[in-house]
């Protein structure tokens, strides 16, 4: 087991050195039908290589924004790994994931990690309370070490699922949700799959989690651990994403050829986890309550599709402004909606991590009404805001030729006289301003910025179920009755 | 001038003690074309007057929220009359707003004063700095003698404007804004007229301000000044409302017989102003700011439509449950996302009070962005919040009998068996939270949820102008430049 | 029974004629506590009457949209009662309807006879086909009658229902839906209440029609007849309407002083109905498909609303104009916008008329599907209308004084000279478009145009249910299955 | 020139004969960067083929909508090519679009010909009457060769632009639209570049037209021709598509893998034209016309896009049947919210053809109002549609392996245990339905369901503009005085 930990015996202070440690690791990756020896060389998956590069990146531009004193070690960590002492602390998360959407206009898949750990903390606390456990405390000496080394922890919590109108215990096959199919000394041995995992193959460690309310005879899967990607029996399958091989054609035609997001479907073919890394074990009437409570963090995290926004604002400002008519009053008045749907989604999300209150464990959670809220107009307004930016943009997005016609030396001037936009401004600007928009709303980064926006972190009919439970509707209630003139419940009619 | 000014030798303590204060005052009050001597007893008027109140009593129900320490007096006064001394404060005004709006369901008319104030603070600490004058200090010396009395100060922006095609300065009738006509020794005479004013016929001072942008030329608009509501010259007619009449009627057909909004028409015929209680004169290059500055507070202020909101989705909820459905999905589905809606509200404008910042005079304002925002979103959710309702409450809410049928002899045993729904419920309790419904969507306070949402502190149109000067759309063409690879502005193309 | 029949002596030839046939009725009218002896001089209800004579005077503007040559009869008759016998005829429902929605800007209460008569007729036949029953013929001689002494015929399909969750035979009141109480000698006996009866008052007759799906065990409630409006033993108690009371006041306040719409509680204390009224009785198994038949037209029908809506925008251009600003850009879109939508919904009504089919009885009905989908879109966008309106008119739709200040004479030329926009537009007419929008979207007009758009011919949940029926989702997936290769159902996977 | 017309010498009577007389053309087509011999073999071009050929073969499944007896020629021709003699032509062509819609889940490109010669029958008609040209007979016999022959046509109206504040006699290159550059005796040289020319290169024909109102200096830009896609100067830029080249990568990951779209860059260098074929030179007066008249067709033609959406919809309810939970009342819910939006596009669309009118020409063009009105929605409601699809569809959408992962002799196996739904259902079978979704949502068909629904046949501003044009505003202000009481225009005040 030792062997395959990812090294903490320095911490990482770049992205470049983020980038150099995830060489050599032998990770068993499949995309699109062959094995990739070396994930950080496939030009695929380079670019989203390079978005959780830069969250390694962020600090120097932004120190306060990136890092915090953790009260584990007293140390200077990284907010991605920090257990939140304040609401302040959510706060910062929540405008460093938004400056990190700006940076990088796609996913930079290290939330996951960040809202697991701040969830496990007071969930491993609260079981071992209830059930004399100690999960906490191993739950910090592996945090400890992850926060030293300066290391990407990767969430697993969304499993397959098979049939959707079964639960875990009531599938034809048992597998279809991660369970522990072995007990050994010193151990436990997992096996399932966990679908579209964030990051995952550029993460250091995953943090298996169960993803929905158990009965008490799905105990196996009440599992939650700590486990390297390294380790023996675990196997990647990168998702396909809208035009992902034109990373590999050149960089015109991508629209954001340095950064994109990564999904992966997890294969735990019978993985050892050693006791030291397991924090929940067949307590499986406390899985509920870490599903809501890392989405109380999790769905409050997607501000930073405010900042993918902000860049998507910007392209379709800047087609405006190349086609020459960026003061005409509908087309201000797109952008002014635009902009007024992407502060909607940073004001919900930052109110949420504001409006937090302090766990028994000590760290502070958002609140979970509001972090729900802000989920679910996230699976709205990013929809209309591609929309928008779409009808901005022109048909242009999505009838330009190919960088190689642009190129081409006889089609090539060609093309450059007649997709002009304002004369002063080169054809290839408006051209790359147009593919910009594209790959947020209909290319690789609609991936993060559309479809993840409605699904991660839970599926819109998800937060309502939250939305409904954590609203006092019987407050509501009593305030009607009292000004309607009807006797309180329970009064004499 | 003097005796015109209210009573500030005792602080008033309490509703009663306030709704006292108002009488005798002998102001000139029209309503449905009859001068009211005594509007505290006039059944129309009589329930806005209690939603006033009950900003006097909120105190002992919550001390922290209703009341705050003064800095100018190291007093402990009434929040509605405080200077913001911290986000903290901010953030409270909009849970006292909230709290307020799910106490009386309607508007409590004190928050135009509460933003105008902080507005001037600030506002006559920089014309001083620019100009040379003394506003801040005479302002601050007023300020105290009302928060020592605890009074009601409304506000008086929103000119009569004529012609909206054309400036204070363009109108054929130049009364069409509030203008100084004549300046005397010690003083100034203002006349014209103000519009939808809440709350006025309620308040003990009113603050006059310019309502927009003013060229040099219109420096005679640029007044600034508190007037006591019992001054020589003023008018006040009150607005007609939806079903106003009902409460002359009885109590079941107005939904909630205790609590209304207010609306007056104020005419200022040659209004003597002293000296002292000018705040502005002149200085027309600071209008702008002040409005721009004032509905920074004002349009976060609309999160009390989320308290509101509270009791329209209470009374929904309601109807439902006495219709016997609660838990029908589609039923329960709207009530999901009327709370998603409101609680979209409160989170933009609890995370512009929370993302304030401090004025260089020393108190703090909201964040103008989040602020239009917030009250953009007002402008649009109530109104689908209230189709939600009247669908979730039915027909009945629009064709109901009126309580004299309910009460007569003969047929009112009849609408009592046949306008049951569950049986266990009895049929006036229905019958009231149908009214409430209508009150809200239809009936009088429709005035204040959804047409005041749409056209207090501006129509929407002004907050999308505010909105497109204050985001930095060039950072984040700068964001989408760089991503697609076009080189900064400025650089070599 | 004869003496109870309305006069069929002569044809009803203008709308004075008809209101002459209103009078000296001796019904029994509930209005506010108190009966009503003669409701046409009734200034709350004679508005109302106005509306439906207005269906009477169509004819010499419109003879072609007015009337048809009935297939039954060889005459002209009134269309409101005529069978349709073309796609041609269903179309000028439509165009009909509009334009009367146009000339009287409420609803005129005559669609709900001609839709259940046009159901009726193709339902008896088919009851007949099936059941060896006479219904039709009898249906078809009460039919002629009424033809050719152009009556009214009012619908009353909607229960009270009671406790939603439970059937008829549920109740704890078994009264709570319609039913037959006795069977006699030459006709039975009917008791209940019908809820929300559009125009019943007005009426000469009424179609009474069980209101949904009913068990074997229902059959008492599976009742239709035809009874006149002043059969012993019926009493109406007329509804509420938002600012109803205003008709008796003046005309300036009401906004819309001629026309209004009418929902009355009918009451049925056991109701004798000869034989030869009876068009249903017992036939439990037809209940639903005569609800689904009548809801078909009845959906369709409500392209009235894009009449009204019509008369709405009409109203706000109105202000716009007088407020000098007809020509900004937001104010052209947001006009854009509201004709937008209110074309589409006169396109889906107008499209299911096209689009109708021939019953096996030889009348057309319109598709069910876009009758469906046009009421669908009826109970959201006239809200969103009215919305809009409100924003163009300004907040002076729920500030403006009253009348009686208006024409009072010492404030009267004060608001005058301060309420007017456009120098050379009359105040009077600013207010009065003001009036007009309020009338429409907040007031009595209110009514007909939200509440009754979102309930009338069933809540949006019930349009949806037949949405989900009437489409062919399996030919759907069949169509997607094609497309992405997989194999036809039943085929070997 | 004879020798590059199209061969009309037989009719073409199948998808596959109009196959065979694409090849061996010559055309000067590129995709990305290189030239391609014969398009119809190119993997990604061919699915574009295999769309329009579908249009040969709709034939034998429905003759009626298929195909039409041509006033011109008395003979039976291909309904694109048809001249419509009545409302039921209008209304048979968008049945037929709706149905291929259907058939190829994609945009089948040859409605724009279809609707440019239907503008163009009475365009050139009036154009005759007010200038005493000869076009109609011109352009008459041209289509009747094009009829007999079964050729398609494709349009060429969409100029490219530049700097959209200049217009035509603006532009810093006067080439940015088409334009006559020299007239030689028996024809006229056009130079310039067409956008988005939906099927261009599988045309026979296309029909060059101007795309906007000229001003009278710019009638060198008033030129209407039809010219052979095999003439010389000719060249065709092939627009790149969301994850175009999976069409050469297998058939799963495509999700649609037989049938695309095919948007090109036409580019015109000194084409010329023969007399016969010109049907406008100069008439710059007639420009916006013929624009307005061929959007009202067009516009309406959009209903096709009902038909790719009942794909879409059958796609959703296929994964939500596969998943195992169709009858889950939210995704019953969405359903039907799709449902509704695209009958709701239907509806508009088949409203706006039964409700045409005649030309003077005598051929029969749409409702144009409604026909905006129709398109308006497209450019909304497939938008929401597709956010649905991928809500029903789950994140599976955008995070499936590829093909070639589920080929894989060691994963594969794997991907086929843990990617399955419900269990009685082939993995594969689920992964082709997510893959379809895909497709038209964010793949290969979502420029011509999404981008194309937007800008095609004018972007949604334009459709606002003839809406405004379109309406009749003075009549609604004159129905909204009457009703409030305002004297009508022009009476004493």
């Amino acid at each position: 087991m030792a062997d395959s930990s990812p090294d903490t015996s320095k911490p990482l202070r770049s992205g470049a050195e983020y980038i150099a440690s995830l060489r050599g690791r032998r990770l068993s990756v499949f995309l699109m039908g062959e094995r990739i020896e070396e994930p950080v060389d496939h030009p695929i998956i380079r670019p989203s290589v390079n978005a959780m590069a830069a969250t390694y990146d962020a600090g120097p531009a932004d120190a306060d924004l990136a890092g915090a004193e953790s009260s584990l070690t007293g140390e200077r960590v990284n907010r991605f790994l920090h257990v939140t002492d304040s609401p302040a602390d959510l706060v910062a998360q929540g405008r460093m994931q938004r400056r990190l959407g700006q940076v990088t206009g796609t996913c930079f898949q290290r939330c996951v990690g960040m809202d697991a750990i701040n969830a496990l903390f007071s969930l491993t606390f609260d079981v071992d309370a209830a059930r004399g456990t100690a999960y906490h405390r191993r739950f910090l000496q592996w945090l400890t070490g992850v926060q030293r080394a300066n290391l990407v922890v990767g969430g697993a919590m969304t499993d397959v699922k098979g049939d959707r109108s079964r639960g875990p215990g009531q599938q034809a096959d048992p597998d279809l949700f991660v369970r522990v199919v072995d007990r050994r000394p010193g151990g436990l041995v997992i096996r399932g799959a966990k679908a579209h995992q964030t990051g995952a193959i550029n993460s250091h460690w995953l943090l298996v989690m169960p993803g929905q309310r158990l009965t008490p005879e799905e105990q196996d899967y009440a599992v939650a651990c700590a486990v390297p990607v390294t380790a023996a029996g675990i196997t990647f399958v990168y998702g396909r994403q809208s035009s992902d091989t034109r990373s590999v054609e050149g960089d015109l035609d991508v629209g954001n050829a340095r950064f994109a997001g990564q999904e992966a479907l997890v294969l735990f073919d019978d993985v050892f986890v050693p006791d030291e890394h397991v924090f929940l074990d067949g307590e499986a009437e406390f899985a509920a309550e870490l599903v809501e409570r890392f989405t109380a963090y999790h769905r409050r995290s997607y501000v930073c599709k405010a900042g993918v926004g902000d860049v998507l604002i910007g392209a379709a400002a800047l087609v405006a402004e190349y086609n020459g008519v960026p003061r005409a009053s509908h087309i201000r008045d797109k952008l002014v909606e635009m902009i007024h749907l992407n502060e909607t989604i940073y004001a919900a999300g930052i109110a949420a991590s504001h409006e937090g209150h302090r766990t028994s464990a000590g760290n502070w959670e958002p609140d979970r009404l509001l972090a729900n809220v802000c989920k679910q107009s996230v699976t709205r307004f990013p929809y209309e805001m591609a929309r928008l930016a779409q009808d901005l943009a022109g048909g242009a997005v999505v009838t330009l030729p190919g960088e190689a016609d642009l190129r081409h030396p006889e089609i090539g001037p060609q093309l450059d006289k007649y997709l002009r936009g304002r004369a002063d401004v080169p054809t290839e600007h408006r051209w790359r301003a147009l593919r910009l928009v594209e790959n947020l709303t209909l290319g690789r980064n609609a991936v993060g910025y559309l479809a993840e926006s409605l699904h991660g972190a839970g599926s819109p009919q998800a937060q309502r179920v939250v939305i409904q439970r954590q609203v006092d509707l019987e407050g509501r209630k009593a305030m009607a009755r009292r000004l309607a003139g009807i006797p309180p419940e329970g009064a004499a009619g």
